[in-house]
């Protein structure tokens, strides 16, 4: 089974030892892990970020499944760029996994960063848009994509003390994977 | 036509009407846009979200195409969700537009609410994580699904005064999915 490793992680200082290491996982557990092209196109091509999309839809049309790092990034929500990809897999049929290394529900977290208060029966945020409280971590969206064209999103009960590098709930999605490879 | 008139719109005190603006707009233009549900579910089904989230796909695998507000929500980019149901369409082959109503590159939108700089010929935020500096308005995976699978992003030479309610950059989407529709 191949996977296409999606996540913020493309963005770390040390993105491509990053992905090296879920990648040694995947194949610890008789997978194939591939990883995003963000560092590895050369910047000096005509359309650098084109390339970069047209190299990874290729990866994620040859994957079979997907583990997405829905973890917050920038906000109180995934990246939008992976749930991008994660949408993509799931309408093309391919298995979709993904985990956050922060458990909070979006509520919770979207109020360590901003404003959130009742309004009329609703949840608001100082803008007065609706905040999402069905005790769910992420958009609905996301989750039950998750749900019903793969496995429940993935979670640490605490969140680990480096949200970017512990892989512990990465790995839990491989092993998920590996077993559904098997059967 | 039928157009999935994805965005963060719903999420909006006045969700519901903004809806109907925009079904309006699609009627006048000879096409039929159709709104997500989640404000039109029973709140007090056994998993609302999970009948949201089902609502939803069947409206999207309904549609011929989607309309993707991409306008920056919670964040310096789009709202995860409706980023994940630009995926879903991609996915399944469908015409992809969207618009966004803030037309700032990327890296000038995190700048305006977080800490950007130059760091070893990267761009990066506080936490040390590369800030995509393409000249882009947001993630390239958004940007070029919509180059290749539909029509480029449209947004307004500056932003209107009402990000949320000014469905001009909205009106010119429809107007593409119309000519589409004709050819």
């Amino acid at each position: 089974m191949k996977i296409y490793l999606a996540g913020p992680d493309v963005f770390l200082p040390d993105a491509i030892e990053v992905g090296r290491r879920k990648a040694d996982i995947c194949t610890q557990y008789g997978l194939t892990g591939l990883y995003p092209l963000d560092n590895a196109v050369d910047r000096s091509a005509a359309d650098p970020s084109l390339a970069i999309f047209r190299g990874n839809e290729a990866m994620m049309e040859a994957c079979d499944a997907i583990i997405a790092n829905l973890t917050p990034f920038r906000g109180p929500g995934a990246d939008p760029g992976t749930a991008y990809e994660l949408g993509y897999m799931a309408g093309r049929g391919k298995f979709c996994l993904g985990y956050s290394n922060d458990p909070a529900v979006y509520a919770d977290r979207l109020r360590r960063i901003a404003d959130v208060k009742p309004h009329a029966e609703r949840l608001v945020d100082a803008e007065g848009l609706t905040v999402e409280d069905f005790g769910l971590p992420d958009n609905l969206m996301l989750i039950h994509a998750l749900n019903l064209h793969g496995c429940a999103l993935l979670m640490p009960t605490q969140a680990p003390g480096d949200l970017w590098h512990d892989l512990t709930a990465f790995e839990a999605c491989v092993r998920l994977a590996a077993e559904r490879s098997r059967s």
